[in-house]
């Protein structure tokens, strides 16, 4: 059984969700939005690193996976979502647990087979790989969407392993 | 007696400074620069977390004072800034210490009594209101500059609060 979380980082939004691979296929266990709200933005930070160390310290996962950024052109927004993305990555180091982290297209080519497909198409992919009665909300999709790409980079690579021994 | 833990935050190196308000003046506790050097970037995010939690544990400041940032033109640099900064700030959160923020400019004018006295200046008076023996490193004397900025707000607001009594 293996626990993956995912961490899709905001300053304002930050969307986790985790799965677990089982015998029978892969399961969700759980996936929320923590929303910061209008706090200080400071108290914003502590509010996402304590959620996550809660879930790590609830979950116990044998893996985490944290969506990659791209540098966009405003140096404002980046400022912010790099706060965010520390506070995140801080509560994650908590536990001694590899930190792996995929850029939004390789989440997008692992769930829908190409690197362009849109939001929706993701959410969808993720509602039907693990049976979710229901879309989940944008920011916990794409946290479930990279745990499951992690989660097939793992299993690519232990197949690769087995081929070579 | 106040104790106040500066902080000047960067992917690279992080200053950090701690002084004491004592019966006879203020001096200087400590000072250092955390050099993250060559680690995988989210190593870095967690040394200076390690560091600046320790940092609290051992001196307990009731006080910590951080350097504000300016948002410029490259969005590369304010992403990995940010992290930085979004680390530290998640590390001084451990504490149930308030933080206060200070810019660059309000930094110089309480040090130098001119919001754009170069880092030189600044420096010269950090070592001359702590009678240090020697000039600390640019980040370490940083972030002294803004425990000591912090330190002259405080004291403006409690005389402030005297008068007004």
């Amino acid at each position: 059984m293996m626990r993956i979380l995912g961490v899709d980082p905001g300053s304002v939004c930050t969307g986790v969700g985790i799965i677990e691979q089982q015998a029978a296929g892969t399961r969700c266990l759980a996936y929320s939005t923590i929303r910061t709200g209008n706090a200080d933005f400071n108290q914003r930070l502590g509010i996402i690193f304590e959620e996550i160390h809660n879930l790590m310290l609830e979950y116990r996962p044998q893996r985490v996976a944290v969506e990659k950024v791209f540098v966009n052109n405003n140096a404002e927004s980046s400022l912010k979502l790099g706060h965010a993305r520390g506070a995140a990555i801080c509560a994650l180091l908590q536990s001694d647990v590899t930190i792996a982290e995929y850029s939004p297209n390789a989440v997008k080519k692992a769930l829908v087979g190409r690197g362009h497909a849109d939001k929706a198409q993701v959410a969808h992919m993720v509602r039907v790989l693990l049976g979710l009665p229901k879309l989940p909300p944008a920011d916990a999709a794409d946290a479930l969407a990279v745990a499951l790409c992690d989660q097939h980079h793992y299993q690519t690579s232990l197949r690769l392993q087995q081929a070579s021994a």
